[in-house]
């Protein structure tokens, strides 16, 4: 389905640094951007890299004082596709068959403390046997006791916190599904995006788990329809798949953000109790 | 320079499970791994994998109650390369100079939360120019500090706690070091090997910060010489470095290991207050 | 009841220091002291305290490495008596009824940080209306939900831990019952006593709930009958009733404790689910 | 010296609630209160009551939705009373010789974890051996270290935060100082008040560490003289001595604080580098 994504950022500069910004549409198999458009004004030279991962890709350029005010603009057309798989019988995956790039997002990481979440996981969802219905149910018990409340969490807020004080925002439903999955030995990765429809608009933040061989979709919030995102970046939580790396004194000022329908026929897709069905982009 | 590594350690199975251990010596341009041995004791099918970033080489294989006692073995003959670098003159590295691959290495990670020590570090350590003396006087302040202390800590301990408790294992040492550099904006990470001498005989872990384009080698505890260790790994911390990860019920009994050197004229190699040179391994 | 409490404990000390000891029994009109004893060896003069509360007794007393030996003794008979109440139609007591010197164990303290666990106490347990049903139901949690496990824990350890790590001793289980019941607004404080028949044989940890005005036994981890404990201190939680506040360079090395019937006819008294009759000491 | 201290804050009440205000001056020897008012628009029936230490005098009163505004007004003249001591030739004080209702102040509380900072209150401050110069040191400390940065902490924010992030309020910079007070065996205590010219004007915190016999008076934000405070309260640390502590879905909208001389002839006095001369109110 195609979308039309776009953000504008401002920045205020008051020494020299860098920017290091990561909100570039994917491009994948299943993820191809139609065409994208990326300025700032004034005109600041820029250099696009790539994780080592191979995927995520990022802008890095410098900035001065000299040019105190710094505008960022995105916008491209973006159509993706994604596969709905029937996980009615899915078994457990043992570790020895998890792929090797796969293992390391059984790894507690920065938001992510799985390594301290065992005992609670295992009470909380470790007599389910089916893998599936385990992320299924984590996320509706997150989204039934974690509120969301904005400004209640701030940059170093992680899923030990969050899972005790049980208020947050995307981020932080996020980081909570994370731990909770690799607490269970179930892979899983942080996922960023442009999100239709998301209210208030802003970048989203919702999470991957690995399940039967595919990344599949997971959003505790349920603010929007899984298959309506376009998907910017993975990684093993927000540390290393932030929308922004500011180095220096620079600040964020004013942000938009949208997701819109470039195209009819969009039937959203949210995960029905009792059904096994899941959604993964590549 | 050849060393003898060997390593043996016991695990007793009380339910099927995965071992993942990370102990093979890593075989680079400046690490030449001349002979190697790895069993397991009774026999048991083994998979050799490559970490992502194709270096670290890890071994997986499963585990069940039918041999409960598993011996896993390793020896091998290493030579080893270093290089001296004299930092007298080092700059600061802008972040936009930064290659890809390193950037990553700025991230606060599960252990190293620099961005809760930017202050701190800053207010220790930020009035000196010279990177590569800011981390001379991190490993300083951190050796004069924190108190090597076996058992004082757990698997949980990050150098968000080892900051302030102030003592701690070479684990806690490496921890701490790392998350000062990432928070003056020096990218580190964490390195684990076998050490001569090492005193009670263990794997040893200590860090890199990436300096002049290099990743010189810093170890807080000064218990070993720098160019007498021989390198196991490198990664974000000790989440995705472990020696072991161990999925199921599998307890670890004992380990033995050793590093002896296998020729003569080692000449010991540590950190002199007013010199500026610094060892690297690639 | 009667009951014979006993316990030993021996010091070695390296430094001058000051040890102060919370381990008479308490005297107070519903606990009489028949007789007891307290001796150290060798012979050191010691001072004997009440906290401010008029409650628990202290003993406080220098030692020097000139004695580097010291052997603590506490033997007393102590009869107790104890009320129950039925709580079938307790209802919430607002805090304006409250008495003045109950209201600080409304408060956080250093291990029982019931500002963090409004939520989650809330959304477990806040839609029971019965009071005295809320703190059944939580202690039933704990004691379900906890691991009880010997050195998995620390003095550092606190309720905020043991809500999500789930695993802990006696203490553990207390803060966590504590710092759940002040979310809850009910006030709750942390007891130590001599408790009859615990294995392994040790000072034991619970807490009280003020419900109906007045002090309710809880214990979650159902090790011992109710009414088989020896009351020695209560307090906010153990950073104001420890067993032994130890100053200077010395350390614990050995202990017994044991607590025996001295008198026949002992009925153990647990909480039974369903029923609404709660203990209380005075 | 005679001071006119204010205070009017509006509550918006939208459930049944209750209210625990400690805006009250202090009555002591040594603070006398000449003339107060205290008064609840519209008219609440409200009730004094003392903590049991039987200094800090709090208003409790209930409110309800019926009065969804409700405004808090407290004026009083105050002449306060203080002492300068000579510490020069201080020597440590042996827990031996503390009083015993100044022995819990050696104890962490909820935002003072003295026990987490034993080493690191040693390796900064345990060479000097006078106990003043101590205390003076380490407020000197946290005055160069920590930055007064409004909204940068909140309610739940300790000084095991504070000593590593290094920002925060008034109740930060107290807490962090008695917690290295505690670390070091000085009994310390949490101290509120209105303070004169205080920019922006609010309610104040500081500590006081008892030295000498006598509660001596540090404030390491040094934003204003030692001897223009009111006192309110002292306590263990905020979770005892809270302006307000609020039960029911009630929200503190906005606040008016003033402390203006009532007399002439102040001479501001504050701690000079050098000088061991203490300031003590009773």
């Amino acid at each position: 389905m195609k979308f039309d994504v776009f953000t504008q950022m401002e920045y205020v500069v008051r020494s020299p640094g860098t920017l290091i910004l990561n909100i570039h549409a994917l491009r994948s198999p299943n993820q191809t951007v139609i065409s994208e458009e990326f300025g700032l004004e004034p005109y600041i030279k820029f250099e696009e890299l790539q994780t080592l991962q191979g995927e995520n890709r990022l802008v890095r350029f410098d900035v001065s004082a000299d040019t105190p005010n710094v505008k960022v603009t995105y916008k491209a057309t973006v159509d993706n596709y994604y596969e709905i798989t029937d996980f009615g019988n899915l078994q457990e995956t043992h570790v020895s068959e998890l792929p090797s790039p796969v293992l390391p997002y059984l790894n507690p990481s920065r938001y992510c403390q799985s390594d301290k979440l065992y005992r609670l996981a295992h009470n909380m969802f470790g007599h389910i046997t089916n893998p599936f219905e385990q992320v299924v149910e984590l996320t509706n018990w997150i989204n039934k006791n974690v509120q969301y409340l904005s400004g209640s969490t701030n940059s170093q807020t992680s899923a030990f916190d969050t899972v005790t004080e049980q208020a947050g925002v995307c981020r932080d439903f996020a980081h909570l599904g994370i731990a909770l999955c690799r607490a269970l030995t179930i892979p899983a990765r942080y996922f960023t995006g442009y999100a239709y429809h998301l209210k208030p608009a802003d970048f989203h933040a919702c999470f991957e788990a690995y399940l039967g061989g595919k990344w599949i979709l997971f959003d505790a919030t349920r603010l929007v329809p899984l298959n309506g995102l376009i998907k910017i970046a993975t990684g093993h939580d927000a540390a290393d798949s932030a929308i922004a790396n500011i180095f220096g004194d620079v600040t964020f000022t004013t942000m938009q953000v949208s997701c819109e329908l470039a195209e009819d026929g969009f039937v959203p897709f949210y995960y029905i109790d009792g059904e096994f069905k899941g959604l993964s982009y590549l």
